[in-house]
């Protein structure tokens, strides 16, 4: 019987889509429609002017959308690969619950078992890391996977396999 | 300059007293209580009859009592070590919160960044485990120290070094 190999995967901007989450909350506070394609190359801080704001506020991750086909995708890879969910949360204590209630509700395949909230991701061990911050996949050991995001777009990733969306991904590693 | 050794921490039964919560939980609801001596060899929810309800209950990690010399220990390992607080949590998602402004309130030198509440342990790697359970130690890559507690008492640990206290840390790790 082969092992399975351990898989780290981020939430915020792998799993939940938080920039529609902010351009979604920044149209509601101030009617401005900011474009997906505005935000290239900024961070959520430099391209929403509420970000902190709403981030911090109660209900902004549990109300988080899903990123495209994660779900299915994530299904699919819990039962080949040991699947671990690691986000960093510890910033945000409110975070903590609505966390995992976010995980629970559209991921109920993952048990409690498979999350974990913490402040910085040098301190779990895996073979492969999907994560969208190259602060967290440059200390990885093992294999890296940048998932595209307006604030890593066009960034070099010689180091880490970049990949566009859920459905990439399925490919390269089902 | 030297890299500092990563030091892993766990809180239930290492740094909050667990037996003690419990101890004076199960009192107030029965008026029965429950000497520490009789709860040697036994787990907490062998020892306590109402063990499961109060572990549930709002507030059981945010009032657990700290234990004894663990302030004034782990504000000077913090000085040598790369420490992480890392606890299993996500078991009861009350509990994440109420372990984060525990740990702030009692051990305010720890950073959110040092914080991880996690389901298993087996997917952080460091070179130092203080932890009371078998379960987290043994799949432990690094050094393993079992933080006596009623339930480890008298339990075999040939393979892990057995600490009585925060005070017996100190002088073996300082």
């Amino acid at each position: 019987m082969d092992i399975k190999k351990r898989l780290i995967i981020d939430m915020d901007g792998v799993l939940a889509d938080i920039y529609e989450q902010l351009i979604k909350l920044e149209f509601e506070e101030t009617g401005t429609k900011i474009n997906r394609k505005e935000t290239l190359g900024k961070t959520e801080i430099e391209a929403f002017p509420n970000c902190l704001k709403h981030v911090r506020q109660k209900g902004f991750f549990r109300n988080a959308p899903v990123m495209p086909s994660a779900i299915n995708v994530l299904k699919k890879l819990n039962e080949y690969y040991e699947v671990f969910i690691v986000s960093s949360a510890t910033e945000y204590p409110n975070s903590l619950e609505e966390k995992y209630y976010w995980i629970e509700e559209y991921f109920p395949f993952i048990s409690w078992k498979q999350l974990v909230l913490c402040g910085t991701k040098t301190v779990v061990k895996g073979d492969i890391m999907i994560d969208d911050h190259f602060k967290n996949l440059d200390f990885f050991d093992g294999k890296t996977i940048l998932f595209t995001q307006p604030h890593n777009y066009e960034k070099n990733e010689n180091s880490h396999e970049r990949m566009n969306g859920w459905d990439e991904i399925s490919t390269f590693l089902l």
